[in-house]
């Protein structure tokens, strides 16, 4: 057990940021048998006004303040974006400081040259943080011998806000987004929520650090909750399922599966029934261990917790944090996907339409399970919206399909797909 | 990353044994940076037929040929029991060598004293392996900053499949734990399985995993599934529940209740879905977090995985397990605890029974929630059982009140209890 000193140094001072100098006071100087001080905070506006107190001369607006400075070896990065927190974090490992970072969207993008940096400079690198649906999960799927079956996970508290009050109320998207921000749930770009890329990138960092090998976020898909309305939640909520911004991932062999999108869980699954802003992630394993997390999705303290338990490892002398893999996994693409369909179309409301959108499906192997088709009192438009559900069919089949349905001439609007997915639990 | 190459010693080469072994003979000598090789094998019996193919030099009897061989850095305890495993694991520590072992009895009896040893020698203590419910949180759960507030966990295999199978089948215990055996499910004495000791053992290793403090197995309530029978989990059934056999413990700022019995959890709680040999864990923490965790109860592989897990760890460097902390829990008396009773009592069936029972109850504070009374058609003894489930109550009050009613005159046989466990998912 090392007995060293923790110097610390803080880039940024936001909600995270504020919650982790907390945590750090409460401590008192002590991480279980070590020490430490904080040294330097690093923030862009001196005069700001904020919550926490700290003399004046550990605040500082000079990154080099913490880079240059020799005797700080631990760096915590909670400014969140690339640019500047990419550099600060490559010059921190370059000269040899370890890191703890919660940026997500840094680690999605640059995961492989980071790791690599903090393997050559024998530093540790702490990213508990980055996803607080995995976070006691983190150590062991870097470590573990038992490969990922099945990863299936809600990684954005907004967006799950969003589907919870849009079910309970029937708001639109938009006054949901609003509220969300109002209550600081929201990413500082809210855009990155609502288009399932914040949800991509905890995907692809969790896939990075269990199988070693970080994908190009444009090689996968990634669709977001934008086109969903309280329609659909109540047309999926007939069928029995409830509608979730999931990330889901499956190995079969070296090949692997890995999507963001809205899909439809079955009510009584585990992960249906996470409300508001919790974020859960189910994990089944090649020896048949399975897991449900369930976290707080927003709010200072669980990332500020996770990066404190970052430190605990620094302290205890810990060095690097991902194992050295040999990645071989090949993407599956999109198009060979199997899974079954929800399908809203906009049809006229005229005898024999079911039969026409039947004999698409019947020539792309398509087999419907359940159909859903409602008088609407007041239609200006004479459009009714007809809801299918497929049994398993492929993606490239369905896709070739819904371009066929949009041409029928009784077709208004573009037909609407949300794909379904069973859960592990 | 250290290049370094582990020796290895294993005391015991049954189930678990023999898995480890042909885990390591699939990794050909290397464990992600670093290599390997399995030097001794130590057994009881060198003419035993075995599965496992070693070669004859591998293979001794002769304890000292792994704690007397200076090359051997890294020993696997997997024969169970305390002795002589409780040597063995002291004196290698002793040695300087890193020590990874299953043995859950081992460790709640002297877990203090192994991880003091291993502290003291600065070697690697791998426990992994002794709860297969915990095993991917074992790590996180000793390091966290974040307390757990409460912990709830099906640990014994042969029970949840005897509860299981009583359920299905009707088929009283005896014949049941005697399937178990011969499905390979039970532990060496199955007594520990039925009687809740090998659960509490597991409960102790967590908590003092988790907590830093070990407490002596006698201080904690165990109770095992003898006394439960089909009928038992007939009635629990009409009221919504299923019976589990339960590691429960909850913590409220630095008072600790721990306790091991059968117990009725709501149907369609996560915990109850547990069929058959799985084991479960749910856990929630002051952050918020809560996690469940399903796994498979029996079987060489979770186990071995855990093991070279553990192997993996020390091949990274990395040096002790437990974290250092100060224990300042206090365990809250049986007396003391609060929840909800399932009551039987057989009775002569005659009117005004349930008042004289009522009656007892009103005097302690303790009041009904719902009553199970049945004619039984051939009954011999003219008893009949009468089912009360109450609501929450102390237990030194139902204790006062079972004494009370078991001396009424209608009432035959024995009053039995089962606690209600409402879980946490």
């Amino acid at each position: 057990m090392g007995k060293k000193k923790l110097r610390i140094g803080i880039f940024g001072l936001g909600t995270v940021g504020s919650g982790v100098v907390e945590l750090l006071k409460r401590k008192e100087g002590k991480l279980g048998s070590a020490s430490f001080s904080l040294e330097k905070v690093v923030v862009k506006n001196l005069t700001k006004k904020r919550d926490i107190n700290l003399s004046p001369e550990i605040l500082s607006i000079n990154p080099e303040d913490i880079l240059c400075n020799l005797s700080i070896d631990t760096v915590i990065e909670v400014i969140g974006g690339i640019y500047p927190a990419r550099a600060f974090v490559l010059q921190a490992l370059e000269k040899g400081k370890n890191v703890i970072t919660a940026n997500k969207a840094l680690l999605a993008t640059s995961g492989s040259e980071i790791f690599k940096k903090a393997a050559e400079k024998n530093c540790y690198l702490g990213v508990r943080a980055s996803n607080i649906a995995a976070y006691r999960l983190i150590e062991s799927l870097t470590n573990s011998p038992s490969r990922i079956e099945k990863l299936v996970g809600i990684f954005n508290g907004t967006c799950n806000y969003i589907l919870t009050e849009m079910e309970k109320t029937g708001k639109p998207l938009p006054d949901l987004l609003k509220e969300a921000q109002s209550m600081g749930y929201a990413e500082a770009d809210p855009a990155d929520d609502i288009n399932g890329k914040d949800t991509a990138h905890k995907l692809v960092v969790l896939l990075g650090l269990t199988l070693g090998c970080f994908f190009p976020l444009k090689s996968i898909h990634v669709e977001g909750i934008a086109n969903v309305s309280s329609e659909d939640i109540v047309f999926a909520h007939e069928l029995g399922y409830k509608i979730k911004l999931l990330a889901i991932a499956r190995r079969k062999e070296d090949i692997l599966e890995a999507r963001v999108h809205p899909a439809l869980v079955p009510q009584d699954r585990w992960l249906a029934r996470l409300a508001g802003v919790e974020n859960g992630l189910e994990i089944r394993d090649e020896i048949g261990l399975e897991i449900g997390m369930q976290a707080p999705g927003a709010g200072k303290y669980p990332t500020a917790t996770a990066i404190i338990e970052d430190l605990i490892c620094i302290a205890q002398g810990r060095k690097l944090f991902l194992s050295e893999r040999i990645p071989s996994f090949n993407l599956k693409p999109m198009s060979e996907i199997e899974t079954k369909y929800y399908l809203k179309v906009y049809a006229v409301d005229k005898a024999g339409v079911l039969a026409k959108i039947a004999n698409v499906f019947g020539d792309h192997d398509i087999s419907i399970e359940s159909v859903i088709q409602k008088k609407i009192e007041s239609k200006k438009d004479n459009l009714v919206p007809v809801i299918m559900l497929t049994h398993r069919s492929r993606e490239d089949n369905i896709q070739k399909a819904l371009r066929k349905i949009k041409d029928l001439p009784v077709i208004k609007k573009n037909p609407f797909l949300i794909r379904v997915e069973e859960g592990i639990f």
